[in-house]
């Protein structure tokens, strides 16, 4: 989405439904659950499943899973029509680590003790590898590399407590919990119900809706026809529901055809306070997304202004690397005073592909994903606003096309800080050697990327940005991680 | 790309390449198409061709062709090592009536007499039944649907005069235009060249650039290493190559290693001033690309400008329908001092797909690829800009969505006139019965789509705002098609 | 299906249906055409077509053509469903020259002055060359390198008398056969019904079959409930239709829902008998199918019985390669009195596969495709009989399997005289320098294969075998093709 | 294969191979296996999967597993070159419960406390449930329904022995043993050697091979060049390896670079004779392959001789349902004296298909696969040998068949006693209601088949016509099981 981010991978989206009626409803589990992924594609593109259960019987579950997009791999009615049930949940993937393989495909379901369980995640454990260690001693072998089947097998291991009444799921998700820390937002479903998980640390986002209902009469909608669970609020508004509230860090919501019941909150096991990924709103979630009563577009519009408060420089229009970092550039316009203009005219078919441009194309330096809207800047100063910079191969190529195409100057403003670090939460950044902010100067970026200048927005600034428009929860529950930025993880690593 | 453009079809996209040296040069002729198609690919999306020759042989071409997106088509190795030589031509397809079949993609090869000949299309012939019974009388069996064949077999007929000395293509070319007077933008592969021609009428678009040549010294481009020839000039900037200008209507160019040379300008049977479709610039081309000396986005900018002064209304703010509105939605901004503010957030990834929404989400009314950035229009009077409406099924459920999000008043406003009338000359447009502003007065359709107001651009005011920036070639060739909005149609219509 | 003729390829598969009843009928004309086309698959894996006409309506077909076997292009009941109908033709084939490719599937539709025809080919055009150049100089292009779609574009070209009075395809036909004498076996569709026409030389096969009814009350059938045709007889037991005749050389036969009907045999233009393929009996058609009024079976027994006349050895058991082979082994094991042993089994699922034996195994010289029953010829003399030898790089290694097992002596024994010369006329033979008999002697060719003796049969052997049995319809009807065996061609070549 | 067995399913197979040298070694250890499989392809053909290791790094397996046949997962370059290896498992499987699914596929890998395993398995446990429950009270998750990953998951499961000094695969595998019975013949890859394992009961077949060496000079082979181990001996001859044992039942064999190593054979915990599946002779395994000492051809040939014995007939001539019951048709004729004559040909292209015999065909009751070679047995009394039969749809239409075409009379003989009861080792036998010979006497059985008799062999005369050829290993070592005609398993049944 963004002008260089490419190097930055995403870390799944997870969607689940509950309906509010008893088997067989009348509505479409199945076809809620793909348009609420389609709403929340942006966050994995590798691929995409689904589960569904009718809820009156253990011993059943409905799966289609593949690779590819949500549209591709729910593509005809024969694989629609097999997904019946009241209830379900969904994922869509991008692999962090290892395997583009069909076999690592989400929702996990695996037979347990208790019959059939499905487990979608979102995010990466930090100490996935002694968890490895201690499953496999306990005499359990893995199929997949994925911390999906770790936490699933985890679910499985005898819980504290003696199970004599029938199966503690509640006891078992606890014990889970114990043992990891972060970074997870997991949807469990089970018989009847789904259980929505967020990791004490609130890592990754993860909130509640309603679906509304058709008032017969009057064409409106009157009460819920059942529950929804996201990664994103954003993928609500196509489906007919209505945002309730995030999941808080911690807490275990249970999701039934009766509604929704928060179950508990887990503490963090330290004095820390919660660490939600910064870089949710700088770049992986959708504009139109609410995090901490506040919209993803909002925060970036604000990191614009305090880019123009940090960063002016005198030039004649302000203008975006389409689109990711167009609320920025018009914070930054609005706070600038400077007129806003587009300059670069996005080709939405350039993706990834097999056809890469040749030798030739690389040593002219060619930008692959854009044409210049030349008329509206020849002979201007630009400032171009984009959101981060990772590798640093696209923003070269840009500045060289709006100066060959009669840009007077050009000034990079990046709408973040530098990204330092790597992080082991969930997102796939490059290696410290690969991140260009790590090689060198901004005198020396600005001269590589053949502009007049390059700014960053300070960490203080982004803070400053995200902080004053969150409702806060609760005074422990508005931190940040800004681990890639700053290097200090909210927990300790292992390996 | 617009809001509510869903049910016009655009009319193919042509791209041609010749290499500058001998075969076989330095130069992957493949991949420069490839990624031509790439830049046209908004022209149509349901299939993909290449046809390559190493252009010392009569007798050989390499073709691919498959259903689907230039990058699905094109998408190994294997593919394009095949597709070796010095000259190619290649298409993307939006169907127009009849197939979607494998067997109707282009280019369409034929062996003639005079040996192996390609044939690239991006148009529609109005007097296509005369001409296929003209065909058929003659002996030769059609095996498609496709005009493309049409106009091939037209080649194939023996020309006027006697081919003592080897083939006259250029004789057999102006008997087909003596023939078929529009719509056609036409690439004709044969040996080592190519002929772009482009009808009388100069209905579709055609323009011809160099790819430049990078100066092994100092990393710059030198003199050019081929000549291009593409439906619009967006598709230049990712292959290095340079506008250089359009084929002027009625025009045959022949492009071989040499260079470009205009062989003839067929003209116009009638006084009939040239025919540029209008539309091209309202909504099929890509804002970056060239036509008439002008870009595609300041007539959109300027069209916005002239909405504005048509149908200012008291607001707060103005927005668009993301994203091919957006320069409409600037320029009104601009002319109307109301501040430019977003107000959606567009889904990319809701595409055609075949998870279509329950009927409890018809009846909700949902706008399943739009989510609301709230904060910015909450209480707010918003004028909407979007560059048509066609059958209305896009808007309503927008305006029902600001509305229900906080907006105070919705005002629409159409950067283009009323679409009217059936288009026979490329543009699939739904019938009249079908097209929301034969069915209603601006009054009830505000009602129709729960705005407070719609105003479409006047006629006159897009044809100045097209006509303002034109460079005149010459007297009659700034004439623009006009026909979808008025129902004059530039030539007769035979059936 | 042999032993070692793999590099000899079939001709294709024809097949036709035609509904007794009215449209719309209870018979499920595709798939009767399906079924049929499974049972003349062995002509022809590569790909596979149906067409099919309600028959009340010249302007509609249905068709559906794809890569690969019969029961992979028809695999599920979407596809099946469309190709409704009364009537229709289908096609297997096996590419002869040039390309496996989609667009040279059979049937080929086109659209002619009189409504669409569809044609399905069995053979090959000996005077391709000239009749292309006739149809290029008309000024018809060729879009594919097929017979077939020059057979068509023949059947377009004006017929020699006018049309005053609508079609007149009975002249189209007999124009075309005036130009082409042979090979070919036709299916032409049109209309409400189909023209089975074989060539005057009668090279390829082609019966015709009635469809038998179901009595209600007894479960026996009646009365027919439509016509079919087929290159082979074989393919009426499994849709339960009963053989009626085969359609004579230069015969059309119009098919209509009122039955059969013979329109015209066109002679032969010289004074040559006929010329059916004498490979049909040796190897390409199955063994149940019946010609000239003898089943193909009993004509391979009576090879193997004269093979034993005329090339005795002493042994201990007559075995085959399976399968193909097994009728002249039992009719050698009968004529020379030795017991009738098997002593190879064989893997059916060795097939044309990109799996192939490494270097090592080619050293070691494996017989992929069989197994040894070892008990059954320890320590015995072993004659070995087989359809035909084409580059004899089976043969070796079965052999060397054999002798390495414990087989004393091997004494190949061919059913069929050596194999010397190309096939002009449909049958893809390899080069004379492929083919082993043209290599070397006798003597030599059983060193080389490791035997202690090889004899072929005779030709004169082989053709007192074919016409013993020959039920004769007139005296002109019974010669044979031995073009391959023999160098004499029935007709002139022409390049 | 055979005439009346549809309804039978395979139990899958499985083919191990180990280079002898070090890494990497010349010998092609994919392609070896691929071969090896296509050579137990006829065991099952649902699904193909193979597994390869370097054999120097624990951490490293490279896999590909898919739907379809060997030579359709195996299909192409790209596929094979990833599968490096010194030592490789492969499986063809043939479902017998529950899912057709891509995650059911084996080989199986896992990750354990000790690096990789991967697990090919042949067979079904009788005791599945309770090692579930096992399994799954110890808090492990099951992913597939299937039997590979329970056998797996038992083998990740702690060992009696306390693992100080690494790893003791044999102490878990005989801890397998301990709870699992039968049935299986399995194959354990991990690290550089491949485990074989036979159950105690020797159920399911496996053998031993060595792989020839090329000699340089000479063209011979000298010394092995790796070992091999399979289902069946039948696919040794492809890949150029010699048979060396079988794997005896309960036996543990260890196959390294080195060699085969017998490490110990586990007893029956009864005292139940051995129970080697005496199907397998009549039906599953190709005849080629050697059990026990004696062909399976061999075994079928003796069974044909007793059966005429058992049910002498007037006749004219002894024929076959091709072609598994060939071998017992040829013994049939042998010790009766009759002449063997082949009456049917059989179509190799009708298998499991969408296309199906509409209601017409059904009434008329055609039979699909075969065709009348009428003039082999027109007026005269045939005795038709099949060898099994189980619903009994197939007979029926062939009596049919031979009737109509002139058969004076039909004598079913059949080379197995009537099928009474479902199998719980493997085999996917109908229910008991769906048996025919469960469903009427022998009579009302001819009648129904329209046969003039319908005679089975006895259950003596198959035990007799097996065991009089095996070569007795040991005392204990030479049952049978014949639970399926019997009902007498040969362990106790558990659910």
């Amino acid at each position: 989405m963004a002008g260089d981010t490419s190097g930055m991978k995403h870390a799944c989206g997870v969607f689940g439904c509950v309906s509010a009626g008893q088997w067989p409803t009348d509505l479409d589990v199945a076809n809620v659950i793909c348009l609420g992924l389609v709403g929340v594609q942006h966050r994995g593109q590798e691929s995409a499943g689904i589960v569904t259960s009718p809820g009156d019987d253990k011993g059943k579950v409905h799966s289609h899973k593949g690779m590819g997009l949500v549209n591709q791999v729910f593509r005809d009615e024969a694989t629609m029509s097999k997904l019946k049930g009241n209830l379900g949940i969904g994922h869509t993937r991008y692999s962090t680590a290892g395997g583009s393989d069909i076999t690592n495909c989400q929702p996990f379901t695996v037979e347990t003790l208790h019959g059939l369980i499905s487990v979608a995640h979102n995010g990466e454990l930090v100490n996935a590898n002694p968890l490895k260690e201690k499953v496999l001693r306990h005499g359990t072998g893995l199929s997949t590399g994925t911390d999906s089947e770790l936490i699933t097998q985890l679910l499985c291991l005898p819980p504290p407590e003696i199970e004599t009444d029938g199966p503690n799921w509640l006891a078992r998700i606890k014990q889970l919990m114990s043992y990891a820390h972060t970074s997870y937002s997991l949807l469990v479903m089970h018989g009847d119900c789904i259980y929505a998980i967020r990791d004490p640390y609130g890592n990754r986002p993860l909130c509640l809706g309603k679906l509304l209902q058709v008032d017969k009469e009057e064409g409106h909608s009157v009460e819920p026809e059942g529950w929804v669970v996201s990664s994103e609020s954003c993928s609500f508004t196509a489906i007919g529901a209505k945002y309730h509230r995030e999941v808080i860090p911690g807490e275990i919501v249970k999701i039934t055809q009766s509604g929704i019941k928060s179950m508990c909150v887990i503490p963090r096991p330290d004095s820390h306070p919660s660490a939600f990924c910064i870089f949710e709103y700088v770049y992986f979630a959708r504009p139109d997304s609410i995090f901490e009563g506040q919209s993803v577009y909002a925060v970036r519009y604000r990191s614009g202004r305090q880019l123009a408060k940090e960063a002016a420089v005198k030039a004649d229009i302000v203008s975006t690397v389409p689109e990711s970092a167009t609320p920025a550039a018009l914070g930054f316009a609005k706070e600038s005073g400077l007129p806003y203009v587009e300059v670069l005219c996005k080709n939405r078919y350039v993706g990834r592909t097999f056809i890469q441009p040749s030798t030739r194309l690389r040593q002219l330096g060619v930008a692959k994903k854009f044409g210049p809207l030349t008329d509206n800047f020849q002979g201007k100063r630009i400032v171009i606003v984009d959101d981060s910079i990772v590798r640093g191969n696209t923003m070269g190529p840009i500045v060289r096309l709006l100066k060959n195409a009669g840009a007077k100057e050009v000034h990079i403003r990046i709408g973040s800080p530098p990204l330092r670090h790597p992080c082991y939460m969930g997102i796939n950044i490059p290696t410290k050697e690969e991140l260009i902010a790590n090689k060198m100067s901004l005198d020396k970026l600005a001269k590589h990327l053949g502009a007049d200048s390059v700014v960053y927005l300070s960490v203080e600034g982004l803070v400053e940005a995200v902080q004053s428009g969150v409702e806060k929860l609760t005074e422990q529950n508005t931190g940040h991680c800004t681990a890639c930025l700053t290097g200090k993880y909210p927990v300790e690593l292992h390996w």
